[in-house]
């Protein structure tokens, strides 16, 4: 996972004999896509054509599907670019620069004690980002690499006209569903071309990957360009325990029986079925991934091996006077900080980060009260992300056109209240206040029933500020600004009394690390550009050899005919037209986790081989340590997406297009 | 948690000045009651009247109704004795003696290696179990307690024959539902008047518990009498691993799931709302039960606590060359097998233990087959559920009247299987042998539409054997007979490789302990009568003092009218007559767990003066350690119990019952 301004190519030349070079490096990044949603993407034409997965765009496929067209049933394919079809809420970003921050930071934070610093690097983020979005077209993020040890600009292009041209159906984007969901063999066409549009038209594109005919050889050196979300190696024990003991572990329930209630839901009628299913993949995806990590962190072997990592680590500090005198304490302060976190953590969960209020009516009503009560502020003192920056992601996802289904939204926000309260108890003062004597599904009934906000035009006048939120008498406004105090209160605690002690004390080891070992790892994952190199290659499994590839015949030899097992009539209807030789999807060593979705595999002549959409089920422990010997990144093979286009699909203006080049 | 023949009266009298006698013993223990669902009771009356917790009967109110009758939401009373309505599947036992058959099982297995050891044992256990009943009347259960250091046989009378006689409401018996669950302060009347018959007239019982109508004192000496279920107090580090890590973390998210799903399903309507309550406030339940004995194992201090007691037992073991020879090698032992143990479980709790067929019509279709293979076999060669002795709660269970609803089987057969497929993979032989192209809604909708099992003279004529069970063609037995040997095989498997090295080596360290540290303490809880000493006491939590007592006010002060804080109109309108004073629950110091619901709290007099039937939050814990300080038993008060049914509920018949004692 490295940064585009610290790649190895040495390395990769003595492994391989390949390297990189900076034109190449460029030309990799220009033509990668990061889709501010969570997932990777990547140019394929010159005509801003864009590949990503499925399960990246599912949510775009659902919200412009109906009960009369089902897209996510029955894919979708526009014949004619007239019918390309804008995502309400899609916004794709290319990398245009990187700049080093960390001595302007430093150098506004210098001398402060912790929760001045953390205020004055906040305000400081703020202005730098300003300064560098010159325009709405530009989106600009300070990052934090290797925990504070360097501060990064990225500025990126944003494209906020995203449209869907090609989509297959659910059943083979996600053949085997939950069961084979993170499991290899596997045979899935995960995959969806977005495009990307600028003044109304498709954006030219310089840079992009051509598609190969052949797809990867076995052993072959292919490289992973995308945005991995989030990993937590460099965290000590104690951040590891918080996250088994607490957060993590309390997760895992929590989803599981969302599952249950949407698997049950489902069973209410067809249409009950569409609108929840985008909602039931993401929950099960994600239980499915944190029970894996939850393994990982349960697993006495690798635990003990962390720990020895951080006594070998602590005891090269502590062997050092002025290593010792200047970051020696980082380990016992976030060990302190850390039974704040756990303390503070259930109310922030569920009132601030939102697990008690799952409703899109919600976060509407929500995003309005906190429009009205920030943009009056100053850029540097506002909640992060009502910073002027990022203005565009917030109007584009208020006046989403998206569909709101008000009988599913009064379901899941029952639901969630009645864990909320649950969670903080009925005699918490908050709880008392926001129930009163309701029930929760009184609560979300009412403020469901009675709101307006389903309509954009609504939702769009309500952003002229306080005076029209009081005027609207909307329930759903008044539920956010019932609990929006207590939402804030809570931040700011995190904020104020965990966030500053963890962010100095990260800083310390950040640059500790650099000190002992250099900068010869990389960063913890941060959901921005990333390439990693490896190569396509099978595991071994309790002795066996699992082999890197699949083919297309496979999945007819897996089809039951049942979900999640039963394959499209499209693709039983061709059968007999395929190749089933071809390669369907494979296994590469290159490290990967959340985020990475969607992301291309490239060769050494940057063309397109694969289309990485999974990791196998060693991965899952993947946010913790990776083990080269069992991590595995799944990808759809180039040769497949080609045969299917045609073959399957007779989807000719896309082929086309991606043969043109 | 002390058995009968080891009671500690000394080290009573040393703290409270009451040593109980001999007598005082017997008297307490043939006034006591075992529920075999999993609950405890005790006699009220000359006349066979049990008191019990109301969710203790809850299986029992829920088959006694119908769509019209509604005794858990209504409450049930008895104005008459032939009113009295007889439960389906309700069996009650009285300890009536206990014989030490140590040494007869050590001269069965003496010299033989783990697995003959482990078979010989249980047809000995078998010939002793069977000897001793005598009569279809006697209940008679080989014990193994401290870990199989001391082999006792408990006789019990065994009664078939329970009836209802008195509920209050669900919202009453329930108040506060699974927010207060596990909760205190608490306001619940969680009680339920059974009785006894014996030949059709109620059960003439010299031995019973008079109703105190005071009430206890704080700080007042109170004994529990019960059955506690079980506690993995004296388990190994490896043991609580398997815990820890695989068996409570995996129960965890599939409860989680269920709750979910039958939370969306009670939506469909009132009646499903009836036909599921008592399954979801099961789940309920033991997931909160579950979650406090995950959050104990995953507390690092308790943990390691935990290891610091093993590791000085052992180190005793090792510095004695006797010991050490005999008994040094069992916590290796252990740690070897563990490793299989978790290998097996899935496979073993899913199949074996049913957590993949959550069907009363698959349960019946498994006993039928397993009787029919079972039955013609020599009684020590047995499934040990299926041995002579254990006919009689067999055929209850087979014959049982309890009404089966397909539109919930369906749903709760579907969920199941897909979790079955779930955790074994879809690839698995046997899942492939299952559902072959089949879904799992298909399966068991096949299975559940096509039944007669519901008929429970369909049931009884299947009783005949292979044959008859051939010629149904039904498909619920085809479905049973079809995963019948492979849950005997991983059962096989369980009983063959893991269990014998358990049972051994936890003996040696059985023994091992009494030589270092004597019968100082009581053995691990066995859902077999135990009696427990301590004091009416409330706790510190968090620097606050959380007084013992509640009153009658208290619950109209904690109300809502909302379910789950929504008092039964009964009490509404008995409000200004009752005495709101009185005490209503209260909390002891005694160590209970899971089973102890529906124990008598009893004075030094033997007067009742309360029901157990929680626990506080810190008892959660309670599987794996007694924390005096903080642990509290929570009871209904007697003086509520007697408030209540005078005042609320007019039961004169009960009332005058209790008073003429």
């Amino acid at each position: 996972m490295w940064t585009f301004n610290n790649f190895p190519s040495g390395k990769v030349k003595a492994t391989y004999g390949f390297s990189p070079d900076r034109e190449w490096l460029d030309k990799v990044r220009l033509s990668s896509v990061r889709l501010t949603e969570g997932c990777s993407a990547s140019f394929v034409s010159s005509e801003g054509l864009v590949l990503t997965n499925h399960h990246c765009a599912s949510t775009c496929i659902q919200q412009i599907s109906s009960a009369r067209k089902d897209y996510a049933a029955n894919g979708f394919y526009a014949q004619t670019e007239g019918e390309e079809a804008r995502c309400p809420e899609q916004e794709a970003n290319v990398l245009i620069g990187i700049t080093d921050v960390t001595a302007q930071l430093m150098e506004a934070t210098k001398g402060m004690p912790d929760k001045a610093a953390n205020d004055a690097r906040k305000a400081e983020t703020a202005r730098i980002e300003k300064a560098c979005a010159t325009s709405e077209r530009l989106r600009c993020e300070v990052v934090s690499l290797y925990g504070g040890g360097v501060y990064d600009l990225y500025k990126y292009q944003r494209y906020q006209d995203v449209r869907l041209v090609f989509a297959p159906e659910f059943a083979i984007a996600f053949f085997g569903g939950d069961p084979d969901n993170f499991m290899f063999p596997r045979y899935d066409l995960d995959l969806t071309f977005l495009r990307i549009y600028e003044n109304g038209k498709p954006l030219r594109t310089k840079h992009y990957f051509p598609v190969s005919r052949g797809g990867p050889k076995a052993e072959e050196l292919v490289f992973v360009s995308g945005n991995p979300g989030s990993t937590n190696r460099q965290d000590t024990i104690s951040m590891l325990e918080t996250q088994r003991d607490v957060i993590t572990f309390r997760k895992l329930p929590y989803l599981a029986e969302y599952r249950g209630l949407l698997t049950e839901f489902q069973t209410r009628g067809e249409e009950e079925k569409r609108i929840s299913q985008d909602e039931l993949f993401t929950v099960e995806n994600s239980l499915k991934a944190y029970t894996g990590e939850e393994e990982a962190l349960l697993d006495e072997r690798f635990f003990a091996q962390k720990r020895g990592e951080e006594r070998e680590f602590r005891k090269r500090v502590e062997s050092d006077p002025a290593l010792r005198r200047k970051y020696g304490k980082a380990w016992d302060e976030i060990a302190r900080v850390e039974v704040k976190h756990r303390q503070l953590w259930p109310a922030y969960q569920f009132v601030e980060i939102l697990y008690g209020f799952r409703s899109d009516l919600y976060r509407h009503a929500r995003r309005l009260v906190r429009m009205a009560e920030e943009y009056p502020k100053p850029n540097g003192e506002r909640l992060a992300e009502y910073a002027d920056a990022r203005k565009p992601e917030v109007t584009q996802a208020l006046l989403s056109a998206a569909p709101i289904y008000p009988e599913f939204e009064t379901e899941t926000l029952t639901w969630s209240l009645t864990k909320l309260r649950e969670v903080l108890g009925p005699d918490d003062p908050f709880i008392r206040k926001l129930f009163g004597k309701r029930s929760p599904r009184e609560v979300a009934t009412e403020a469901v029933k009675g709101t307006a906000l389903r309509d954009v035009a609504v939702r769009k006048k309500l952003m002229e500020g306080k005076a029209a939120l009081a005027a609207s008498h909307d329930p759903m406004i008044a539920l956010a600004e019932l609990v929006d105090p207590y939402a804030r209160e809570i931040r700011k605690k995190m904020e104020d009394e965990v966030e500053p002690v963890l962010t100095i004390s990260e800083e310390s080891l950040a640059k500790a690390r650099f000190a002992v070992y250099g900068k010869s790892i990389y960063p913890d994952a941060t959901f921005t550009p990333r390439l990693t190199y490896g190569q396509v290659k099978g595991w071994e499994e309790k002795g066996k050899a699992v082999p890197p590839f699949t083919n297309l015949g496979g999945a007819f030899e897996r089809a039951t005919g049942r979900f999640p097992f039963a394959l499209p009539e499209s693709w039983l209807r061709a059968k007999a037209k395929l190749n089933l030789q071809t390669p369907f999807n494979f296994v590469t060593t290159n490290d990967i986790i959340g985020g990475n979705s969607g992301s291309p595999v490239i060769d050494r002549n940057a063309e397109l081989v694969g289309l990485i959409f999974d990791g196998n089920i060693h991965s899952l422990g993947g946010s913790y340590g990776f083990d080269a010997a069992l991590n595995r990144a799944v990808a759809v093979d180039s040769a497949a997406i080609l045969e299917a286009l045609d073959k399957v699909y007779g989807a000719a203006r896309v082929l086309g297009e991606l043969r043109r080049q």
